[in-house]
């Protein structure tokens, strides 16, 4: 088999994570589960953590039962089936909302909604599964890039590489099914490549090529990051990056080229 | 470092994949990189192809030279400052138009487009990269399931292992700025994994979760599939799927379920 670090990219998951609860160290946890897992990182390699663990690490998440729908909250929930204290966690974390439906064989309707980082996603990305009770919901990390930097910072100061860190959410899209891992928060690793200027195989330039790249790496998470929320840290070896300073944020197109909002 | 096959998924270029012609033995060429990669294939591993080889292989080229633009093919090409025989080329691989836009800063506009078999992306997925000469085109595949199975069943013979196939176009997306590979042909591959009724990590029944899985295999590999076109072919290693009859269409989100058309 090829070894050639450009021919050949590895994810491998951790076990052994355990719950996370606020205030946890996190960073403490994942060097953990590397020694137990005979993993050792290697410069360049990328770090990809499952939103939830951050989000509860830091706290966020939400006991509706301490929530007070407002009259907005209450009438859209009403149309949408929808608990209007969930709604009203929806509104607050929300820019604007971007379309809200019901459909008759739904049992409850959908909002997507620009989230106050610009991302746009179903309910302001707030979830109810892998929380550990009823009733409570988990938003996403207040800051997820500079969670991002804080988690990488203390990995690369552990183990003395070069390194990135990806968060990942899990999202819905227009036009095709399913859903797929998206990057919601990054230290060093580049958002996108801008490969304008490069040539393709044919010596042409390529004009509008700009992968994705950090959604490249999220999407491939969902590979092993098994949904029931057990396998939330992966580690990727010999993806070809350059270190940067970053944010999830340049992934979000703006809404004057966004034909579809 | 964690060997289970579910904590490990490795992903393998194929160096000397040849520029490929109408009529080539496809098929044969990969079996050939295999051999020259020493790589070889196990039960379950997927092969990732850039739909680019497969349209070549069955002359799904188009010379500009050859097309008469229409009336509205013209019309539409001055609006958007784009070649009509382009324009005409997306117009017959097309449903219908989802969106036509040019902003004063672009030196070309943009058509959303509804393929023929259901794709909603940029330009019916019609391209001008990668191909041998200025004033043509590329289209997708005719079928590319049928494109999958085909090749499918060829490496299978060969190799004597039950293996998967996926076949991906680079597209780009609404809300999120960058490009990801998307399925476009599927061979054994589920499109997406429902896990409605499985259980998160806290016993709760996950009602909407669909991974699109196919997707995932496709987003992931443009990790190693450089956009210059000269690694068309990778091999997939220790992904947790299960052998079924799919079709990349599956993918397709229905219309009366779709928010953005």
């Amino acid at each position: 088999m090829n070894s050639n670090a450009h021919n050949q990219v590895s994810i491998h998951a951790l076990d052994g994570i355990p719950d996370i609860h606020p205030g946890d160290d996190l960073s403490g946890l994942i060097l953990a589960a590397l020694d137990g897992n005979q993993c050792s990182l290697d410069d360049g390699d990328i770090i990809v953590i499952a939103h939830k663990v951050v989000s509860k690490q830091e706290g966020q998440i939400i006991d509706l039962n301490d929530i007070s729908p407002t009259v907005e909250a209450q009438t859209l929930g009403s149309e949408l089936n929808k608990d209007p204290r969930k709604v009203q966690v929806v509104l607050s974390e929300s820019k604007r909302l971007v379309r809200t439906s019901k459909r008759p064989e739904q049992d409850e309707g959908t909002i997507i909604a620009e989230h106050r980082l610009g991302f746009i996603c179903a309910n302001a990305a707030v979830d109810e599964s892998n929380v550990d009770a009823a009733g409570k919901v988990i938003l996403l990390p207040h800051d997820p890039d500079q969670s991002a930097r804080g988690i990488c910072q203390d990995l690369e100061r552990a183990s003395g590489k070069s390194l990135g860190v990806v968060i990942t959410d899990t999202f819905g899209r227009p036009w095709r099914m399913g859903l797929v891992n998206v990057a919601v928060g990054l230290a060093n690793v580049p958002a996108k490549v801008d490969l304008a200027g490069d040539m393709d195989a044919y010596g042409r330039v390529l004009s509008v090529t700009v992968p994705a790249l950090a959604d490249e790496i999220a999407a491939a998470s969902g590979l092993l990051m098994s949904k029931n929320g057990k396998k939330p840290v992966l580690i990727f070896k010999g993806v070809d990056w350059q270190r940067c300073e970053s944010s999830a944020r340049d992934l979000v197109r703006p809404q004057q080229e966004d034909l579809f909002r």
